[in-house]
């Protein structure tokens, strides 16, 4: 029942999320390991958002759709709803690492507008996968679909059980393990080197738990004020994908 | 009729915001140029708040301080409303301007989280204002604050009426002006010299007007990876920041 009272809201469900937003669908009806089960559109968007003709469109009215998504939620004239996505193995995103690679992990980071812009950098700055707890991540839906702006159905995402476990593995696979941490010494700049890097992020607030720092080879920090606590994890991610690509 | 509505809701009214979170609170308690009118916290906030003696604060239970702010608004037990600031002048600014420094200009980014995110990220790589469009830039808000984490208080932020005659004026003071744009050739890094900088950002998908465009010294790009077409403006502007202060 309460599964169904959900899906009435507009949320779709963590089996059938619902997505929206001419970007995040696009990208879904071009992955081809993404199954769509429903689709809604406005007669305009329907014109030109090419779906496959395996997939029936309902054409509907603006007002109809937003009654299929959150309240507020910019759908831009078009929803879908579709079966979740396999995860991606961390053990297949390790063994298919180039030389040089980043690999990002996020510790308990549960905002799904934050993930889903997170998923939007790593991608955009070539990152090889996030990882993250599975308990403590949010589940694939219409808001990190949103965020990301097509990169969810692009980006690898390995949902680990243990984060310490698979820290240990990602060191195995000789990637040099970097902590985001406002109390480090060292600038993020300075502990980049030559080999395969994963930045580690915290959430805001708590940061880094202690047992996700002793799984790190070295903690850093990003160069900002003193005046300031920290950034958005969103934007401290995306500075420490650019300086760890591009800086 | 309707303002009082809107203040029902939970919103504040344009004339008086309502300013929710301990960081934001705290930020807007420290400022001197900032006029507290009313103030609601939890007796757990309000131990340790630190509200100066001439604020008289209203105790409440969470429930009913979550009246008080839109809904599902994390207001972290204290809920202030206030006046909102006098604005910055873009002279002021200019005129204060150390020889090394970095201005953010903003080209209708209206989304009050993406500008208190902006916001923060200024602070934190200390640029030395932001500059928005007043008719195309969101007003002062408890969103805007929240997002921007205490810098909405310290950021120097100028609303000028004519973005076009603003970004006259900032070249004049010898300001270097770039543009950031997605079909741009040059990579942000290159477009940086050792002179004043301001960047100039415009709204996710029509991205600079054409105007805007015209009244930059120079147009440049983030390196990101051809399969992303851009990155929330958020985080655009602290990869920004990162690179013309740190980078």
């Amino acid at each position: 029942m309460s599964r169904r009272k959900k899906s009435h809201q507009g949320h779709g469900t963590a089996n059938r999320p619902r997505l929206w937003g001419r970007h995040a669908v696009a990208a879904a009806l071009d992955n081809p390991n993404r199954r769509v089960l429903k689709a809604w559109a406005t007669r305009d968007a329907a014109s030109f958002m090419q779906f496959p003709p395996e997939v029936a469109v309902t054409l509907a009215e603006a007002p109809d759709l937003g009654r299929l998504v959150p309240s507020d939620a910019p759908h831009q004239g078009v929803v879908i709803e579709v079966e979740p996505l396999e995860d991606a193995w961390l053990d297949g995103i390790l063994t298919e690492a180039p030389e040089r690679a980043v690999l990002l992990v996020l510790d308990q980071v549960t905002d799904p507008h934050n993930v889903g812009a997170i998923l939007r950098s790593a991608a955009a700055f070539g990152a090889i996968g996030i990882v993250t707890q599975d308990r403590h991540s949010p589940p694939e839906s219409g808001v990190v679909a949103k965020a990301a702006s097509g990169a969810l159905e692009r980006l690898p995402w390995a949902r680990v059980v243990n984060l310490a476990r698979a820290l240990e593995e990602i060191g195995d696979a000789g990637f040099w393990r970097i902590g985001l941490a406002g109390d480090a010494d060292t600038d993020l700049k300075d502990a980049l080197g030559p080999q395969r890097v994963a930045l580690v992020l915290g959430a805001e607030g708590p940061g880094l738990r202690h047992n996700t720092r002793e799984h790190c080879d070295s903690l850093a920090r990003l160069p900002i004020s003193d005046t300031v606590e920290s950034l958005n994890v969103s934007n401290a991610a995306a500075v420490a994908l650019y300086a760890a690509t591009a800086g």
